[in-house]
């Protein structure tokens, strides 16, 4: 056994409260290393009586090691618990002293979970992880009210600049619902509405008001009604990393220096307030001198910002916010935040943007998701890029799963691309099959899945401004077929709960081999997932897989073969297969 | 390389703030693996200007691994790092997305510290790493007030059991601060004070009264008055896992069941309150019915509990809390606690009880220190009952530093015996001179020192309530020579920063040798420790120790001798030599 592959720390997404009854543990192991894995188990003050013996599951393997899990519920909500290995004829128990060979007799040097506190246990929206959602920039989805128009725009579908403007408002998206039900999204994201100078509106002027040229808050309210009525949520972006150069208390510190009241409200390294050698004399977003970074931990900062994040969810019915660099913000002012949200919505969705590891931010106290881009870039090595072999995919897609508590991966923000990034057919090299490969693998994977608006009609465009280009609404420029696709692809996630569940498992995921079959099994159904990110033809035989089998998009019938279901998959193809009953 | 050994998660104790401009990175090796490892950081908005490369230390080890650190201060505040390995010719690289054999171009993929935010930077108040404390069990110090006497008492030294009272109040120990002044302590950690039923108050009655047989509320703020003049701090213990059957909220919602209006202040299963084959129907401190366990989640509770927290601190002057159970009440509780305590003092000290893995709890939100029990097990197991080697006993401290952020083991509070464990003479068989061994280690390391009342004048005693013996005040019952012992130790800690800071390093330990010596640098000084747990004389000979050396306690003179000084230990014998200028 290889000691020092074997890792468990309490809490975090090693021992966690999965509801407010159920305890997830964790261990990890060297891949391979165990033929078994236990926990021993018991409540602290009543040892004797108490103590079982959990089998535990490999729930997710990478490259180097094994992950496994089980589940108790404590009757009295404590546990004691420590972990026995077997390998072979050789056992071997580990508690939070370090190795042992036998087990000892008490549980006093045990790892201990100390009590559930329902305050604690992280539950994300239930809604989250049965929604799709689209994300709209809303200065280019739709122009529905040209007289809002900024001073000057350009003709809908010319090429975007970082500071040219074209018209988009939510009266445009309002124009456009039947088209998003239709497609069968069920959650809005937008980028900033908020009143600012730039397209995208990150620099904030008004926290309390929809840009002008966007419409109102009055509009926003009808939108949200409108939207509520076909079963849609609404996200706004709540940029409070940063505000804009035109925020009046940063105008007024500019203007009076130390002296201003508003001198505390942000991160000043030397006054007056002034850009030295393309360095701010401020703390910024990276070193933009139009976004000073707020100090979020000023008292006024704090109820300002606390009651905007009230208000567009109490008063205006927003249903949750994305939080723009979410990770410079302090974890006090996020814990404040949620507790504000939470207190009005319960339900509201709170979606942090952070690129890197965050489990720190998701342990029920801060947010309930995170913008999922350690999941964007394996699907894209995999599907778009051809980077990965399945093997190595999958490897992937197993340290993400052990990552974080169960909860988690259910909540997390699958997206491909955004605003940020090039177009996922951009990134796929404008390939439709391996953006469709993509896409799939999105949509049947646990978590809420994101389409970037017009990706679904075929939108190509490399990195910010390319990837922010009109909306095509010339049904003669759209992507018939892709659009077709989509509809199916959000409609068969909707219609089969196996598809949003965690029981997830990959069946066939080989080195030096480009094509992947996965299992999903859910509310009584079982599919079989199998695509080809290969430049050749394959045929995938999977084994256990009996019984009669249909396509779920092309209708095709197969039929296992000695317990083994055979799946043809051209260059870049794929197939969904259900178990018929 | 063994790459399943390598370890690094960003944040707690991997990479954390130091201070609000330095940042700790720490990875974890297989120990004796790497001959260098090096940490690549930089801003990650301008990251071919600003990146560095770092070396990195082992500053711990233990059975299996290295623990290798280095700081860095990121002008910007903000640090993306990746870490390089060296064996031999071989060099491998780890960022986020996992290793490599080269260092990829840019630090898309790296580890991410975001921001140093100060909210979040975990500052311990600064005292605590000078202080030594001193616990006392006011029921058993000293009795100075006789009108003050519960009813029935024994006589003072009888034979304690678990209910019987002898009288202890808080003018006993006002009548003893002369005492506690030339021991030199400064700082006392009380167990409860509040009124309550049972010897030890841990069944509170009433917050927010001194019980009547300790004395009042004007009698604490008074004797914290006068130990404030002498330098020295107070400690309460505040039970707020759960109350006491007498606390008035119980007893009404015992009386008046569901339609109490304190039915929400407790955790109930089953209506009305009772005990059901030994088992409470409401949740309680393990399955004890007179400790029913408080919500701590409900509003009114809440309100209650924090003024209480308040009251003590701003209005009696307590400079901190020692958490009852800490770990079984909820985390969101204590973050609103600190507040509310920092609020009013931010030096309070804040110190939960917990004996297990404390990381969750210290991080800066919740708690200052835990009362360090792996500390303990580890010096018991070495000094008392002569278990673990040298080599052993390094390899469970070097643990320990290696679990938690710099900081914690600066404030962490090191006991070695307590109200709830036998004492440390009777741990250590009865043998004085192991007991030494095991308080000149507690002396002479990091963290804050704590002495249970009595220890000091030899007292012995096996479990609650054996430990919880009336306090020898006859200097003829008292062991004068331990008495000195002690006096000499808490002067010669805090005359020696280099005693209290956190340069510490073992010189000697190794397997099958109960002998040890560690160095101790800072304040200029430099000190070799060594001592002999084990049953015959040992000469150690510690090499890099040229020059002349004192011992702090004998006086005795001794010069290194090609570089390596020579020291002379009988079995359970100690020397603690200070270098000579």
């Amino acid at each position: 056994m290889l000691l020092e592959a074997i890792y468990h720390r309490p809490k975090q997404n090693w021992a966690y409260a999965y509801d407010r009854s159920t305890l997830h543990l964790r261990v990890r192991t060297k891949r391979g290393d165990m033929d078994a894995v236990q926990a021993i188990a018991g409540d602290k003050y009543a040892w004797d009586k108490t103590k079982q013996t959990l089998d535990m599951r490999i729930f997710a393997s990478d490259a180097l090691f094994d992950y496994w899990e089980t589940e108790a519920e404590p009757p009295f909500r404590r546990l004691r618990y420590a972990f026995g290995f077997k390998q072979d004829k050789t056992e071997l128990y580990m508690t939070e002293s370090g190795f042992a060979d036998r087990l000892p007799d008490d549980c006093l040097t045990f790892f201990d979970f100390p009590f559930i506190n329902p305050a604690d246990v992280f539950e994300p929206p239930a809604w989250v992880k049965d929604a799709v959602f689209y994300q709209i920039f809303p200065e280019r989805f739709a122009n529905g009210d040209p007289d809002l128009n900024p001073e000057h725009i350009e003709p809908w579908g010319a090429k975007p600049t970082p500071g040219n403007f074209f018209g988009g408002d939510l009266q445009g998206v309002i124009d456009h619902l039947d088209y998003l039900q239709t497609l069968g999204i069920t959650a809005i994201y937008f980028t900033p509405v908020f009143e600012a100078t730039t397209n995208h509106k990150y620099d904030t002027r008004d926290y309390m008001k929809v840009d002008p040229h966007f419409g109102s808050n009055e509009l926003l309210r009808s939108l949200i009604e409108r939207c509520h009525e076909r079963g849609i949520k609404v996200l706004l972006d709540a940029v409070f990393n940063h505000a804009g150069a035109t925020f009046a208390p940063f105008l007024d510190a500019k203007e009076k220096g130390a002296d201003s009241e508003y001198a505390g409200w942000f991160h000043v390294r030397d006054w007056p307030l002034r850009v030295e050698d393309g360095i701010p004399t401020y703390d910024t977003f990276a070193f933009e001198p139009i976004m000073p970074k707020l100090n979020t931990e000023h008292p006024d900062v704090k109820k300002y910002l606390l009651n905007v994040a009230r208000y567009w969810v109490e008063e205006i019915g927003i249903d949750g916010w994305r939080l723009d660099v979410a990770n410079e913000v302090d974890h006090a002012f996020w814990r404040e935040f949620r507790d504000t949200v939470k207190k009005v919505n319960p339900d509201a969705y709170i979606l942090g943007e952070i690129w890197h590891d965050s489990m720190m931010w998701l342990q029920g106290d801060q947010f309930d998701a995170v913008m999922n881009y350690p999941f964007t870039n394996a699907v894209l090595d995999y599907a778009a890029y051809g980077k990965l072999d399945g093997r190595s995919f999958a490897n992937a897609i197993g340290t993400q799963l052990a990552n974080y508590p169960q909860q988690v991966s259910e909540a997390a923000f699958n997206l491909l691309d955004s605003h940020d990034t090039p177009r996922l057919l951009t990134l796929a090299g404008g390939d439709e099959r391996r953006m469709k490969l993509a896409a799939l693998f999105q949509f049947t994977y646990p978590g809420t899945p994101c389409i970037y608006y017009g990706d679904e009609v075929g939108m190509s465009g490399k990195g910010d401004p390319d990837c922010r280009q009109c909306m095509v609404w010339d049904e003669r420029q759209q992507n018939g077929g892709l659009l077709r696709f989509y509809r199916a692809l959000i409609a068969l996630r909707k219609e089969h709960a196996a598809l949003r569940g965690m029981d997830f498992a990959f069946l066939h995921a080989e080195a030096d081999d480009a094509a992947i079959a996965y299992e999903r099994r859910g509310g009584g159904e079982r599919f079989i997932i199998a695509m080809n990110a290969g430049t050749a033809s394959r045929e995938l035989n999977i084994h256990g897989a009996g019984g009669d089998w249909q396509d779920a998009f092309t209708g095709h019938r197969a039929a296992a073969h000695k317990n083994s279901l055979a799946i043809e998959l051209e260059a870049g193809g794929f197939a969904v297969y259900k178990q018929l009953k």
